[in-house]
């Protein structure tokens, strides 16, 4: 065929084979199971939203990166470029028929085109879980014990959330009368890893008209160290009088020592009072969360959040107060295969089935249905070809188990099961419905 | 503010609220687990794909309704209108790492700007399954045992597998001398169910200019009764001397026999050859496959596959036989509602744990982490309201048991334990961990 296509993908875009969809799909479904636990519930909303309701509400950057066109009827769309954005406009509309507090967890793809030489996607992945329509500090707790079990049941190895509230800097800049240059000092202070307290010092003093004596004091909060009580304590100090402030550390030492009580003895140390962590600028207002991974904190956060007073303003009059978090599914991934902690494997299923004696396709099938209804995922290989070939594809593939069944086990009623990380072989006799062939097997799985 | 925007979804567009993705996601799960068991693997692709690769590669149908632009690089692009071209694109650029058999499923939500007069969303979901790289018959079977498993899974009630074979009526077409009238031969028969016997006689005689003796052959292979075996040997008769028909039957004849060998016996006439189904013209070649819920059967196929011998030939040289079916997860879901075979939750949890008393916020929280450790979801109520209202949501929501704990049952060392459905409310002592709660709890959700 001359007009033959080349198959390729979009620049910027990538398939995921088996091989990276297997962790993704485990990932993805633990957390679901985690959201589920706490009383979240799933939603979906379109990939296309009307243009209007994508654009401005995110950055200027979102918007230049949206993927925008007229759909059949010629009306403008986008591809939604988070998963905030819809749930502000499904809330608005919905609000009165779901009721409050709305618990939602949404994992969906969205689309932005992003830059792709910072080695980022235009397609990817978030997992956001929200509690919609409540100011108590219940939902900003449960919002850190959920990000604690997510990560514990994905065996991420140790971390560390860090958990900040804006009311501190808030309360200090409203007492150094700085409130007005609230951006620009969170823009410096944001640098404070990269370019250091002088850097820092400089550029309050240039962008914000910062004196030395207020440079010192936003410099003192934002690198205060020590235990959880004592740097709450001389935060305490910092912003005593500015009621913003002393909520805010009100509601951290709530927060901090709820979850530590929770959590058991050896998961305590896990919460630090992180007073550096911002966040962005302008959509949270109150505890603010990022999560690192301590053999990798150098990847960044792996699950992020925070507290906002109103989720739909553009859509709604209603105020609409949330709290919630995501889990940055690629990232965490990435961290997992860089700390050796993801198996490779190609294929979902454990168990490795030849297809040895030709004539008897229907009794391999029946082994296969019993050791299935056992909860066990079986590959009978398609066509009778040599063995050996047939056990290469299955090492390839990661399968842990074959059994080889010939015409000699058939008649003697007895199975080869080859364990294929070690290569040993034992011969096991089947006995009544395969109990005995099934239990040597789940001995191996479980090893 | 005078800018708000009204909050609404694009037509043909929908939001799926906690009530309708409960039911979907379980779905979904079960899907995978099943696929999962018999091997398949997971694999994704992107939503957009360079517009070359889509276009021509469905009907002009398609075409028409393909949502394309110019992405940023103002490259053309379309979002996929199925799974099977980017299976076939991702097949063709990476079979030679993957290997064969490449088993894969695919769950994945397609857009098409359909006509939404009929009912149909522009946004749809399919689950795919195929195995790709093997002409055995095994893996058609294996596609009927997965249907089988799959919504035996899935408690749908009754249903039946209705299988044929393209060369069954491909072989009676060369034995009459009317294969070159294959496409409008098809294309009457496939009206049989709405226009009749008669009807379609005059199509075949005006369209494909067939004669008297040569419709009655055809109508009889379209109309055959009886048992399974009684219409294959009818089958045979017509098409023998045809050696592409001769193979129909003789594969049609091993898959039933192996399906219903592999069966529970209950399950054994689940499987029907239907003589009179064609599932598109061009696509597949061998075994083609619908299912029909017993209880339904008007509402058309819920799962739907076929054998065909080469998915990729427009990205690729290399052959590429497959076979794999979809489940039907819209109409299977509006089905199952109909039939009034799902929950109406709207809550993933199924206990409620209501805020009662405002002092113990960490006890509370305490005893939500040991429900959950035990694998049980827990919604804990954030705000300290009364508990009539509270309980109102819990109703309203669908929760199963609400956990009553107040000052005096702290004290006690108790709970009252309700169960929501029947309304009837039980004093547990509480124990260590919580050992008796959790007992109690237990028991009312496997009631």
């Amino acid at each position: 065929m001359s007009d033959r296509i080349t198959p390729r993908t979009l620049k910027g875009f990538r398939d995921y084979p088996p091989a990276m969809m297997i962790p993704r799909e485990w990932i993805i479904e633990t957390a679901r199971r985690v959201y589920r636990l706490y009383g979240f519930s799933p939603i979906d909303t379109p990939a296309l939203e009307h243009l209007e309701i994508l654009i401005g509400k995110g950055s200027d950057e979102t918007d230049k990166q949206l993927y925008r066109f007229e759909d059949h009827g010629g009306r403008p769309v986008g591809m939604r470029f988070d998963l905030t954005v819809p749930l502000a406009r499904f809330v608005a509309q919905n609000i009165q028929d779901l009721g409050t507090p709305f618990k939602r967890y949404h994992i969906a793809n969205v689309w932005r085109g992003e830059n792709t030489q910072r080695g980022r996607y235009r397609e990817f992945m978030q997992c956001d879980f929200d509690t919609i329509g409540t100011t108590s500090l219940s939902a900003d707790i449960e919002m850190v014990l959920v990000i604690n079990d997510l990560l514990t049941a994905l065996d991420v190895g140790g971390f560390t959330i860090h958990v900040n509230h804006r009311g501190l800097l808030n309360g200090l800049l409203e007492k150094l009368g700085l409130a007005d240059q609230a951006t620009a000092v969170l823009r410096s202070l944001d640098k404070l890893a990269k370019i250091g307290a002088e850097g820092v010092s400089k550029e309050l003093r240039s962008a914000a008209s910062a004196t030395d004596s207020q440079i010192e004091q936003l410099l003192k909060l934002s690198s205060l160290e020590g235990s959880n009580d004592e740097m709450l304590a001389e935060a305490e100090k910092l912003v005593i009088g500015s009621p913003v402030g002393e909520r805010g550390v009100a509601q951290l030492r709530e927060l901090i020592g709820s979850v530590t009580t929770t959590l058991s003895s050896e998961a305590m140390g896990r919460i630090r009072f992180a007073p550096s962590i911002c966040r962005g600028l302008d959509y949270y207002t109150g505890i603010v969360v990022e999560t690192t991974l301590d053999d990798l904190p150098e990847i960044g956060s792996v699950a992020s959040g925070g507290r906002y007073d109103n989720l739909a303003n553009l859509f709604t009059s209603q105020e609409l107060p949330g709290v919630g978090a995501s889990l940055g599914l690629d990232r965490l991934l990435a961290a997992l295969e860089e700390l050796g902690r993801l198996e490779q494997v190609h294929t979902p299923a454990e168990v490795f089935l030849p297809f040895f004696d030709s004539d008897r396709r229907n009794e391999y099938l029946s082994l296969a249905a019993r050791l299935r209804a056992a909860g066990m995922g079986v590959e009978f290989f398609p066509d009778a070809k040599k063995l050996g070939k047939q056990l290469q594809y299955a090492n390839r593939r990661g399968f842990r188990v074959a059994l080889i069944l010939g015409n000699d086990e058939f008649t003697s009623g007895e199975c080869q099961v080859k364990n294929l990380a070690t290569g040993e072989s034992q011969t096991v006799a089947r006995g009544d419905d395969d109990a005995n062939l099934i239990a040597a097997v789940r001995c191996i799985l479980q090893s």
